[in-house]
């Protein structure tokens, strides 16, 4: 039993206790715990043996900051994970309660087990093992943990664009992605930006009675029906004009490999997804639809009359959340305005519709030949026993498009989450043998950049 | 001064004290003051003099009977009304609580003023006022009073369908329709139906995230948007295959009636509705396509996340209370069963879609060459001073269907509203000019019937 064996009912109580704080970034009332997080994380990083653990604070939800830079001439490795979760509603689908972390069938359910608690916690508890037992590291680290991951991140950008002295590394390290199944160590070389917003679509301007003016009124709820079937249609194609004109195809050694993955479709769908049948691109391959391509999707409605029973009412005004999912070279901005111009051109008569921005992110493309990326999959391949595959991700972490912009390093996306764990839905959980060797493959990584 | 007219303050407290009873029949919480009105209602009927006033209570909210036949040889008049009342909200909308009736530029503003506790207790007061003048009452007369018209109405009903001889009357008289324009008598001769439920759509069995999923998830609410309109054209015609089979056209001479109304469309878009401008089926003049087109209309939609912020998630579920509106000669079960049918064509791949039924009510259309009509058009002449005209209305009342079905007599549906009543809406309020001679044409009705 090595070390970080040795200590597995240590980094489960540790985890627990960051779990159950309720550190939910899209609700201003859980500011309280935001905090509590935040300094939770850095007393970890002070325990851990790091220096200049801190809070920066001043724009936004804390970053927490520490840095070990013991190891002159050897690389420096930045640290990135986010402490903020996403809400856990809807509440009455968790089988236990979604801040009181319980273990079933070698899991850790809690919101934040995965995403990302659970892997921020190894990354600190990797860097601990190391320090504790020798006393120093391979090599120079520094950590950045946010959060705002599930806002936007848009106060990490703005401190990453403003602090590049600080900041400098060799790479990034980002522990918020996920294996492409248990067992096979992976890691991440793209992922889709996204752009998130809110259409507000109003008709009258009072909420009128259907039986007098149906017939005549404008229904904003219809009309957002009207919207949404005019910007996509039955089959995925989403109709924006000129939304796909910058979308790369992926290459065909890229398509090669993605075949090869062990992928059953069946399992994926109802098992994994819950779903009867899968829908999007028919002429697209599944893994290209939720990597390589762009999405719109609507992830939430409000209008009119929602409770118990009848009421005939014309609404005066509805609002659907919406985001469109980019993938490389697509911009957030050039993106935004298609949209809206598509919005207006849908826009049926007597309403009014208006698409307010909430936040957005780039896509990023990383190249897998640097010897960050083959270092990393090295150390996961030790660990875990076999050949580190690379996949995408179709998910956002817009701060890898800052770390490439603003300090010029690629991110290395070494995840331990699984395809099941239901991120942002009820009974999110994290695989607990992942989150062990995590910890070890992360504290290998850096024994091998050392060497 | 006529008798009714000194009477005015003593009408106007007691219709406070009705309209501050928060009746909700869509809501179980509001039980107690369900019951409480009911108790309102009776005792205001004992007090005006009539017998035998009595809750009927054992099935759904109570209903209030009580009955003066003290006219041998007269004719019997059933009178109609309901106390209870559609939910508030959007409650932040209200100029005034919507349960503190309160008094500005001549109209009393709460829920249920007009719709139909104003109206109501009109009748209420007119045979109070007779016989406290003459100590007896031109004709005979019953009161049925429900407290579920706004829930479907369907325990009135039945109990129609199971009394016709204590119920047996020449006709009824119902009071909760409106004025064509301020000061017009109206009699209004035609209802819409309604066919009212709710539109589930599940997707995967739970939520997923939508950078993960995103371009292979079904999406409950993009595929009710394309439901929605799959039912329903951009123009407003409604696609359900066999809907309009069986609707009548209105004849030329109605069709020149109402063509002759004073209506300002202008006025009645901007000002009335609110609206900038009128949409529904273009080839079909305004008053036609609210009184005598059937509708299908979305009056509330719930689904995904719908607090502060962004969640990125695809909803398992979402659901849409939808109505269709019917006239002369469709049928609510056809009209259900066909909703179905296209709702199941229309239902995309991934989910499953499931209408459930909440309530329905029959269309009708009155003759109005009977004498009954023909006297109530006379005594609303004499006390506005106006020749009376005949509308439709483009509401449902689904007692009048029963009334015809089960009693054999027709409704006289004698109302006091007025077009910017905003029935179901926040602010609904009640001309009091209206209340006071709607109070004094009843009467006059009564003599002139019993004359």
């Amino acid at each position: 039993m090595n070390y970080y064996q040795q200590h597995h009912q240590e980094y489960l109580e540790g985890l627990k206790t960051f779990l159950r704080i309720p550190s939910i970034s899209t609700l201003s009332e859980h500011k309280p715990d935001i905090q509590k997080a935040a300094e939770f994380v850095r007393d970890e990083l002070t325990k851990a043996g790091l220096n200049q653990a801190q809070l920066i604070e001043g724009q936004g939800n804390p970053l927490v900051y520490a840095e070990w830079l013991g190891a002159p001439g050897k690389p420096t490795l930045l640290f990135y994970g986010h402490y903020d979760v996403q809400p856990p509603d809807p509440l009455d689908e968790w089988k236990t309660p979604p801040f009181e972390p319980a273990i079933r069938n070698d899991n850790i359910y809690a919101r934040g087990s995965a995403d990302d608690k659970g892997q921020t916690y190894i990354l600190i508890k990797a860097v601990d093992g190391l320090l504790k037992q020798h006393g120093r590291l391979p090599i120079n680290v520094k950590f950045l943990v946010e959060g705002e991951e599930e806002v936007g991140g848009e106060h990490i950008e703005s401190y990453v664009a403003s602090k590049p002295a600080r900041l400098k590394a060799d790479a990034a390290v980002i522990c918020d992605t996920e294996m492409f199944a248990p067992e096979l160590p992976t890691i991440c070389v793209g992922l889709r930006g996204i752009v998130y917003g809110e259409l507000w679509v109003q008709g009258a301007d009072h909420d009128l009675h259907s039986g007098i003016y149906g017939g005549a009124a404008p229904n904003p709820i219809q009309a957002i029906a009207e919207i949404l079937c005019a910007l996509k249609d039955a089959q995925g194609h989403i109709r924006i004009p000129g939304f796909y004109d910058r979308v790369q195809a992926p290459s065909e050694k890229e398509r090669a490999a993605w075949a090869r993955l062990p992928l059953d479709e069946k399992e994926y769908t109802e098992k994994e997804m819950g779903a009867k049948e899968l829908v999007g691109e028919p002429e697209i391959p599944l893994l290209e639809r939720t990597w390589a391509r762009p999405t719109l999707e609507v992830h939430g409605i409000r209008g009119g009359f929602t409770g118990e029973g009848a009421k005939t009412v014309i609404p005066a005004r509805a609002v659907a959340k919406i985001s469109m999912r980019l993938v490389a070279d697509q911009h957030p901005e050039e993106a935004t305005a298609q949209l809206k111009k598509a919005i207006a051109a849908a826009c049926p008569k007597g309403v009014t519709a208006e698409y307010k921005p909430i936040h957005s992110a780039r896509p990023s493309l990383v190249n897998p030949d640097n010897k960050f990326i083959q270092a990393a999959a090295e150390a996961m391949k030790q660990v875990f026993g076999k050949e580190t595959v690379y996949i995408r991700s179709g998910g956002s972490i817009p701060i890898v498009a800052a770390f490439d912009e603003f300090l010029g390093i690629p991110s290395v996306m070494m995840g331990f989450g699984l395809p099941d764990d239901n991120l942002h839905a009820p009974n999110e959980k994290m695989h607990l043998p992942n989150f062990f060797r995590g910890i070890e493959a992360v504290a290998r990584y850096l024994e091998i950049l050392g060497s």
